[in-house]
C-alpha cells in the first residue's frame, strides 16, 4: 500500500477525506485520456486525417461497410457499459458515481490488453432502454464490455444484445469471474491429481458470477455444483425460483440436494464464495479432505483465509493481499483483444473455456498451493489468453479475419 | 500534400484506391487511442486505481455528486455524436462511414483545445431516440458537440438536448462555422473601417451553417441580412417555409427583399456561401464596392476565390491552399476548452459572440485582405477562445466554478 499523502488541493476542494486518502489524490482529474495516433502537425496532416482526405475513406466505407474495421478504431476499442446498479460491493450508486470503476476498468484492458476502452455510464435502469440505448451506440465500439448491472436484469441485458448485436457482448461479472474461477479450479485439481469430473462443488451465491461459473464448471465437466443462494440449494422442488435460478436448478446439483449452504458444504470438495456472506469454520471443517476453498467475496473473503487454510489444501481469495487472488484482470483484457484480433462477432462458450485453460496453463508448471493462478502482473497472461481465445473463435467458426 | 505511397497490406486489403491513396495509409487501424494517465504497474498502484480505493471514491461521489467533475475524466470529455446524415459533402451514408470524421474531429479536439473526445456514432436517425440515447448517456461527459446531422432535424435535437442535459451540446456545423465566419466579417469590416452595423450581408444556404450564422450575424448587430436557399430569398411572403425558415423570416431580411439569390446579391457588401452551390462572376459583379465573399463551399467554393478577388476586397474560402480559409477548428476546440474549465451547464450566444471577438482579436494587429482569420495553426488561438468563452461563461452566470 502506498504511503499516505496529503495534497493541499483535495484538502480545499474535497474535504479531510480526500486529504489523506491517496486514492483520491490519484483519481484528481480522471484516470484516462484520448491521444491521437496520427500527426497533426501542419495543413498538411489535416488534410489526410480530416477533410478533405478523410471523405475519401468515408466514402470507401459506406461502399464496404467491412472497410469500418481497417480504417477506423471501432476494432479496437470496447464500450464499459454500466447502469451503477450493482458497483462493486457499494450497490446501486447511479451511473455518475459508478465512474471511477468504469475508468478503472478501461485502463486495466488498455495496460493489460491493449484494448482502448471508453466508459458508459447510462441514465436508465430499464432492461429495454439499456439494451435499445447500447444497439444505438454499437456502431462506434468493437466490442460492449457490461459491468456492474444487478443480477437479474444482467442476464437479459446480456441475452438480449448478444441477440441484437454481430459485436462481442460480455458481462465482465459473469464470465470474467467464472474464466478465472475455473482456471484456478483446474489447477488446484492439478496439483491434487484429481479430475474435475471427481470433484462436487459448493458456489455460494447465485447472482451474475455465481450462475456463471456454475455454467462453465458443467461445462468444463465438474462432477457436481451445486449453488446456493439466501435461501438455501438452489434445487428444483423450490417454489420461489427466477427464471434464472430455475434454469440453474435445472443443469446443477444432480445429487439433488436441498437444505441450508453448510449442509451442502458437507463433504464438498470445492467451495466457491460470490455472496458477500459468511462461512462458519465448522461448515469448512466438514469438507471432504483436501478441499478448496475460493472465498472470493471482497473485501470481506466469506472464510478468513487463514483459517481456510487449516482445512483446506488450497485457498484463493479475490485479495491482492493474499495468495491465489481471483481477479478478472487475468481474463477480459486478453479474452477481448483475442475477440477484436479476429473481429470475432460473439465470444462463443469454447472461446471462454479456451480462456481458462490458457490463463491455467501460465502457471502448471510451477503449481504450488500456493500458485495456483498467475499473479496478475505476469506479462505471459494476456498474450496466452488472447492467442487461445482467437483461435478459439476460429475454431468454432466466428470469426471473421 | 504528403507524397503518395503504396502500402503493401492496404494494396491486399482495399484494393487499388486505398494503395495509391495516402489517406487510406494514415488512416488504417484509425486515428486515436486512449491511454491511463495514471500508474497501472504493480498491485499498489491497482489497489488505488481500481479495487479497493476506487471504492471510496465512488462513494464520494454517491454521496457528493458534483465530486464527479474532480475524480474522474467526465468533465474533460466530449461527445462528438452523430447519426451520420449530413456527412461532410457525402451526405447520408450512416454511422459507421462517418467515423472517420468522428475520430478526425476528436483527435483535433485534443491537439487544438486539449479536451479529450469520443466518437458516438449512433444507429438511429429518429429525432426522439437521438434525444433520449444521448440523454442516457450524458453522465459520463462533460459535453455533447453534435456533428454532421441533416438539418432541419439538427434543430430540433440541438434545442431539446440543451433543455434536457446540464452539460454543453453544440452543433458545430451550425455554431463553429457561425462565430469563425463572424470573426473574419469583424476583421473585414475593421480593415475597410466600417462597422458591422453599415453592412448588408447575403448568405447562400439556409440549413445548419446558414441558419447559425444569419442568427449570430443578427446578434452581432449587422446592418441586415438575407438568407436563400435553393428557391431564392426567405422572406415572410413565402408560403413554403418550414419552422426553421420561418423563424429566420422573422428576424432576417428587414429590407423585405423577395426573388432570387443574385437579386438580392445585388449591391449588397457581404456573400456568404454554406450551400455548395455556384454563382455567376456577373452577381459578385454586382455587389457593392469592395465588397467581402466568403465562398465556403468544400471542396468546390461557390465561386473561384480568384474570379471573386477581381471585385471584392477580401475573399475567404473553407479550403486551407487559399488565404483565409474558414475553418471550425478555429473554434470548437477552444469554445469545449472554455466551457468545459467552468464547468459551463450550457454555450450561451455570449459565449458564441466572446468566441468570435477573441479569434478576431488574435491577427487584428496583423491585418490584410488575406489575413482576416488566423491559420489553423496559430498557436495563440485555442487559449485565446479558452479564456474568452470561461470569462464570457462567468459573466452570464452559467459558470459552477
Amino acid at each position: 500500500m502506498a504511503a499516505e499523502i496529503v495534497n493541499s488541493q483535495d484538502e480545499l476542494d474535497g474535504g479531510v477525506e480526500s486529504a489523506i486518502d491517496p486514492a483520491f489524490a490519484l483519481h484528481r482529474g480522471g484516470k484516462m485520456a484520448v491521444r491521437a495516433t496520427v500527426p497533426v502537425r501542419d495543413a498538411d496532416d489535416l488534410s489526410l486525417a480530416y477533410t478533405p482526405g478523410v471523405a475519401k475513406v468515408c466514402s470507401a466505407i459506406a461502399e464496404q461497410p467491412e472497410l469500418v474495421h481497417d480504417y477506423t478504431w471501432k476494432s479496437q476499442v470496447v464500450a464499459v457499459v454500466t447502469d451503477g446498479t450493482a458497483v462493486l460491493g457499494l450497490g446501486d450508486i447511479g451511473p455518475q458515481a459508478s465512474l471511477p470503476v468504469m475508468e478503472g476498468k478501461a485502463i486495466l484492458f488498455k495496460q493489460f490488453g491493449g484494448v482502448d476502452a471508453v466508459p458508459i455510464a447510462l441514465d436508465c435502469t430499464d432492461v429495454d432502454e439499456i439494451v435499445e440505448t447500447v444497439v444505438r451506440l454499437a456502431p462506434s465500439f468493437g466490442g460492449v464490455n457490461l459491468e456492474d448491472i444487478s443480477a437479474p436484469r444482467c442476464f437479459e441485458i446480456e441475452r438480449r444484445l448478444q441477440e441484437r448485436l454481430d459485436i462481442p457482448v460480455f458481462h465482465d461479472d459473469q464470465h470474467g469471474t467464472a474464466v478465472v474461477t475455473l482456471a484456478a479450479l483446474r489447477n488446484a485439481a492439478r496439483l491434487r491429481g484429481v479430475a474435475l469430473g471427481e470433484l462436487r462443488a459448493v458456489i455460494s451465491g447465485a447472482g451474475a458470477a455465481g450462475v456463471a461459473i456454475a455454467r462453465i464448471l458443467v461445462e468444463a465437466g465438474i462432477g457436481d455444483v451445486a449453488v446456493c443462494d439466501r435461501k438455501g440449494i438452489v434445487s428444483a422442488d423450490r417454489t420461489d425460483l427466477t427464471d434464472v435460478k430455475r434454469e440453474l436448478a435445472g443443469f446443477t446439483n444432480k445429487a439433488g440436494l436441498s437444505g441450508s449452504l453448510e449442509s451442502a458444504m458437507d463433504g464438498a470438495d470445492v467451495f466457491i464464495g460470490v455472496s458477500g456472506g459468511t462461512v462458519p469454520e465448522k461448515a469448512v471443517a466438514r469438507m471432504a479432505k483436501d478441499a478448496f476453498v475460493f472465498a472470493m467475496a471482497n473485501p470481506t473473503p466469506e472464510i478468513h483465509p487463514d483459517i481456510a487454510r487449516k482445512y483446506a489444501s488450497v485457498v484463493a481469495t479475490g485479495r491482492s493481499d493474499y495468495p491465489n487472488q481471483i481477479n478478472n484482470v487475468l481474463a477480459f483484457p486478453g479474452i477481448f483483444a483475442g475477440a477484436l484480433q479476429v473481429r470475432a462477432s460473439t465470444i462463443t462458450e469454447g472461446m471462454k473455456l479456451a480462456a481458462a485453460e490458457a490463463l491455467a496453463a501460465v502457471v502448471s508448471d510451477e503449481l504450488s498451493a500456493d500458485r495456483v493462478i498467475p499473479s496478475p502482473f505476469d506479462e505471459r497472461v494476456a498474450p496466452a489468453v488472447t492467442a487461445a481465445v482467437a483461435a478459439a473463435a476460429r475454431a468454432e467458426g466466428v470469426a471473421r479475419r
